[in-house]
């Protein structure tokens, strides 16, 4: 049965897009005692006005932190930050959101160079890898303050890598056509490793791990054809996160928390 | 049926192990038109002795070719050294070898930093990815000059990544524990992503393309306890390599031509 999500929450990327619906769909939903960490890479700046604006509307439950994930300083202070607020409690819920696309779409191969190559699995690969490493500690810290046993969920503990369907294998016969992007493919078949890795290696904690598809959302990302509102998307998925447990731990799922093949 | 490898042969990383296997036995058994040019960091230092040795028995079949796959200048220079050479008949086979592991296995979390996760990634993917792109060109045309139509084979134009087991996602349970190896698993894992991606993409022009797990191999990289010689391993997938067709193109397989799953 699933439960609200609750405690503290952390997400990456939430000036726009998936991330900043994600804040604003958590602020609603989780309980009194829940915090929303907040990230993005300039809070000051005008294209973060609408998480400031969702900031002030919630008051006392959502922090913005600045976060660029691909720079490694920018990680180690963020986290310093959070851990300085909750070090008792531990973080409860980690969701690996930023991440970047390059060149346009669809980025063929005569479109991509080396440089897009390395920024983007830079943001969508290192910056989750390095965020995590450096959280570890607080989300074992949650994990063991909860009495649930071996009993994994993202009320506890959990990581959450967004990823996308165009990272499996199996499905690139039918999804290369129309997006080659090269370098995002790559970076989140690589994301997708890794969360496969984190799920072995914190097994023992009891922290979940879940790679987890939104489905193709009308972003900046997605572009304007895209079918799926962000609305529906964070909706959907905020309705599969309370419901995962242990053996949907090293999974990759859609929005419905269906399981896409590797 | 199988036929012996034959024409334009480039492989990478050949100073020392599995690459300087391959050369050794490429060298020993394709036709007498076929040249292969053996690409190492530093062909004049010590550690390419071996390889240098190798090029003066067998004379006028082995070009050494200096090259570091994480340098885009050099992987230009490389292509270029080649093209004028070979313009005519095109490259047949490109064997993308060279890779990087670190930090030491079993590379736990604790020892993995962020440089290791970019620089394992710039060698083992963003290499390939730029190699292959300036060398396609030369891949077609080998296609091209060939008369079998619709069929793909590692004697008319082919790309064979070298990839591994820990690449695969379905098997991660179980290799997990005895080596982490997050950069290396997670760069791998983008591999195969390049490889599908590749197959995708080139599959209009003929050019087959495959991954291959070479085994556990006693090797610099693969430690004293490996269970395989890189002798045994060569002579395994340079048997494979020539039966390669249609089927295999965008696949990962072991050295004994069997599909891992991703």
């Amino acid at each position: 049965m699933s439960v609200k999500l609750d405690g503290n929450i952390f997400v990456t990327g939430t000036n726009r897009g998936i991330g900043l619906e994600l804040v604003k769909q958590l602020a609603e939903k989780t309980g009194v005692k829940s915090h929303i960490y907040a990230c993005c890479r300039e809070p000051e700046g005008t294209g973060a006005e609408a998480l400031r604006q969702l900031a002030t509307q919630y008051p006392g439950k959502i922090t913005i932190i600045k976060l660029d994930t691909s720079d490694e300083d920018s990680i180690s202070a963020a986290v310093h930050t959070v851990s300085e607020r909750i070090s008792d409690a531990g973080l409860n819920l980690l969701i690996n959101n930023a991440a970047i696309n390059k060149p346009p779409i669809p980025a063929a191969l005569a479109d991509t160079g080396k440089k897009d190559m390395m920024d983007v699995y830079e943001t969508n690969v290192a910056g989750p890898f390095l965020l995590t490493k450096m959280f570890l500690p607080l989300l074992q810290r949650a994990a063991e303050k909860d009495s649930s046993g071996d009993k994994m969920s993202c009320r506890r503990s959990a990581i959450i890598n967004i990823s996308t369907l165009i990272s499996s294998m199996e499905k690139c016969p039918e999804t290369f056509p129309m997006a080659q992007m090269y370098p995002y493919r790559t970076s989140k078949a690589a994301l997708n490793m890794l969360t496969r890795c984190q799920a072995e290696d914190f097994k023992s904690h009891n922290i979940l791990v879940t790679a987890i598809h939104p489905g193709w959302v009308r972003t900046a990302m997605g572009g304007e054809q895209a079918p799926m509102t962000t609305e529906d998307s964070v909706l959907s998925m905020l309705s599969v996160m309370p419901s995962l447990s242990n053996k949907d731990s090293g999974m990759l799922l859609d929005f419905e928390g269906n399981r896409i093949p590797w």
